[in-house]
C-alpha cells in the first residue's frame, strides 16, 4: 500500500514534469518568436545596420533560451524521477 | 488493488505527457509562425536583403526548435513510462 | 472495483492525450496561419519576389509543422496506451 502510494506520487511528479517543460517551451517560443520577428523587420529597414542588429538579437535570445532549458531539465528531471 | 493504483499514476503521467508535448508545440507554433510572418514580409520590403533576413531567421526559429523539440521529448519520455 | 480503477487510469491518459493533440494543433494552426498571411500579403506588396517570398514560407511552416506532428504523436500513444 505505502509503496502504491509512493508510484502514485511519482505519476504526479511525471505529469508536472511534463507540462512545465512544455509551459516553459511556450516561453521561449513567444519570447524568441518577438525577438526573431522583430529583427528580421528592423534589418529589412535598415539593411546596412544588420551586424548590430543580430548582435543583439542572438544576446536577448540566448537570455531566454538559458532560462528556458533550466526549465525544460528541471521538468525532465521530474520525469525521469522514480 | 496495489497494481490498480500504480496503473493510475502511469495515467496522470500519460495525460501530463500528452498535455506537455502539445504545450509546447503551442510555443514552437506561435514563436515561429511570428519569425516567418516577419521575415517574409521584410523581403517584401526589401527583397535584396533577403540572403541576411534568411540567415537571421533560422536562427532564432533554430532556437525556439531546440527548447520545443527538448519539451516534446520530455513529454514523450513520460508518455512512455510505465 | 480494481479493474474499474484501471479503466479510469486509462481514461485519464486517453483525455490527456487527446487534449495534448489538440492544443498542438491550435499552436502549429496559429503558427502557420501567421505565415501563411504575411506570406501573401508580401506576394501582394512584391509580387516580382514571391519565390524567394515561397521558400522562406515554406522552410518555416516546416519547422512548426515538425514539432506540432511529434506532440501530436506523443498524445496518439497516450490515447492508445491501454
Amino acid at each position: 500500500m505505502l509503496n502504491t502510494m509512493l508510484q502514485a506520487a511519482t505519476g504526479m511528479a511525471q505529469f508536472g514534469g511534463a507540462v512545465g517543460a512544455g509551459l516553459a517551451a511556450i516561453g521561449a517560443g513567444i519570447g524568441i518568436g518577438l525577438i526573431g520577428k522583430g529583427a528580421v523587420e528592423s534589418i529589412a529597414r535598415q539593411p546596412e545596420a544588420s551586424g548590430d542588429i543580430r548582435a543583439n538579437m542572438i544576446l536577448t535570445a540566448a537570455l531566454i533560451e538559458g532560462v528556458a532549458l533550466f526549465a525544460v531539465i528541471a521538468g525532465l528531471l521530474a520525469v525521469l524521477s522514480k
